[in-house]
């Protein structure tokens, strides 16, 4: 297992206290495992939470700031953030306007947040959830009931934090994170597994020359498995597998080519230049394109296409200023 | 060879290809492989043009923009850009104030680049030269005599940008350039090799148990070679190394831990945290730290830390604002 790591037991606590040493404008904790804005809670403001398992950083921890999250929680790598965690994250974010927990959909994470946020209005905080599902690869998977959550949780942190930064009421912060769920697609594919330091051995093995179409975000099985292909053709099949789901042409789309973790930059380009090619060949532009490692799976090499069908008001919201340690512009 | 890519021939200008689509700001040839910044020239302003080997990225063409390069030229993957690219990226930027050149030292750099500016004076435009040499692991390696060039040149292409927008003239860009590069050191620790496409075998071996202290960012052999440690030990290594060379205590610090490319950024926020303690027991003050992928070497895992003695003056101008598809904030 070659990692740069102290000891497994210690992974996500020596991160925290890196993220707390690099950026003085979050509150961290790394015992308690939350991540908050240094100026929360925030009076007449509703609070964003969000969290998961360790190991896709930047998210969330590094989505935490101004225009976007409030609080992350963290949990083990690849292992949902417990119920006292989110209630302390929730409790912390709090400023009397309510609370948005923002959830992917894996079944450890969405039982949590549920918990957690009947301990928070026993506490009279009020909480509204939104779960993410917008991957398209599988209905069903080792973790989930449903579709998952996995690259669209980002537009959802971005445009959600940037409404509730305007001060808008705990309703309409939900509704447009369901609203952008909801014109969300994703599809992901590995070129390697990765390894969770506990366990010490690979989530999955993969043939020198296979590839996984439709992988998860913790080395879920995806759709199949297939001989290597070129860049140009592993874009098509998920922009095909997204476009089959929700139709693309005519859209005025919000588009991340997110590496996952262990494919270099250089490569992330190439394929956002066969995503781009591809999608003005289907009829759609891209308004806003990203391209980089945003919601990554430790070490995996590969990559994940997610697209967002924007509004002029989404549009509006998501290039609303934002600070935060992985995402920053515009203030 | 697990690589998100079409064919090994075409990495580079595919690669530029979607650097060009994601990136409105850029002005991108992926022929002549330069990438400008869209309102290059502006008159009376020096202009500063960097390059090398692409497989380092977001270093160079991510750089670009304001406050910071006006012109990439990347060569073919870890190699040199050839003298008519960099004379037209150095042409395409000249606004008559005179253009500087930041140069990694490698010796098919160096030749090029000085060769660009014979051609470029030839054309009437005043050239100057930074060569960058901050790597302290070995003195002369497989492509350098005297020290390698890494990952300072983020400081030295985003200080010496800063000034340059502020109207300074060439000299003076130039020797704030060098007065980072002379304040600045680096060491790299490799935990895996990485594979250039067009070669398909990784550019070195290491075994199971095995990490490469002092490695260089083309997979160049660095120090030595010893039994995996945990990650405090290896930064403590690094900073070693670094303090050896350039006393730290004392010091106010500019400090990139670096992600080569495949290693994804919880291990880089574990490597922070190290440094941040070790920093803080030898007596030195990290005032502006840096965590991410900056300057890599492909998929290459492990880390590179790089530290500048600031000045209130190299502190003014490293927050000065700046607007790139990699280094964007404060404007």
């Amino acid at each position: 297992m070659r990692k740069l790591i102290n000891a497994p037991a210690d992974v996500v606590a020596d991160a925290l206290r890196g993220l707390a040493a690099a950026h003085p404008s979050l509150r961290v904790d790394p015992d308690a495992g939350i991540v908050v804005r240094a100026d929360a809670p925030r009076s007449g403001k509703v609070g964003l939470v969000s969290g998961g398992g360790s190991g896709h950083e930047p998210l969330h921890g590094g989505f935490v700031g101004y225009g976007m999250l409030d609080a992350a929680c963290p949990g083990e790598v690849f292992t949902s953030p417990v119920p006292d965690q989110i209630l302390a994250a929730t409790t912390a974010v709090d400023g009397g306007a309510g609370v948005l927990h923002i959830v992917k959909n894996y079944t450890g994470d969405v039982l949590n947040f549920r918990m957690a946020a009947e301990l928070a209005e026993d506490e009279d905080i009020e909480v509204a959830s939104v779960v993410v599902n917008d991957d398209v690869a599988v209905e069903d998977s080792t973790y989930t009931a449903g579709r998952r959550g996995t690259g669209a949780t980002l537009f959802v942190e971005k445009i959600a934090g940037a409404l509730a930064e305007e001060g808008a009421e705990l309703d309409a912060v939900a509704a447009v994170a369901r609203e952008v769920n909801e014109r969300s697609r994703s599809f992901g594919v590995a070129l390697s597994p990765c390894t969770v330091p506990a366990a010490g051995q690979p989530t999955f093995e993969l043939g020198e020359d296979e590839i996984e179409l439709g992988i998860g975000i913790h080395g879920e099985p995806g759709r199949e498995r297939v001989k290597t292909m070129p860049a140009n053709e592993i874009v098509e099949a998920s922009l095909t597998a997204i476009d089959t789901d929700m139709s693309l042409a005519g859209g005025e789309l919000l588009v991340l080519v997110n590496g996952m973790g262990g494919t270099p930059l250089i490569e992330q380009y190439i394929a956002y230049a066969a995503a781009s090619a591809w999608l003005s060949d289907h009829g759609a532009t891209v308004v806003r394109p990203v391209v980089g490692p945003y919601v990554t799976s430790l070490e995996m090499a590969g990559v994940m296409i997610s697209v967002c069908r924007l509004t002029p008001e989404l549009t509006r919201l998501w290039d609303a200023p934002v600070e935060t340690p992985a995402l920053r512009w515009g203030r």
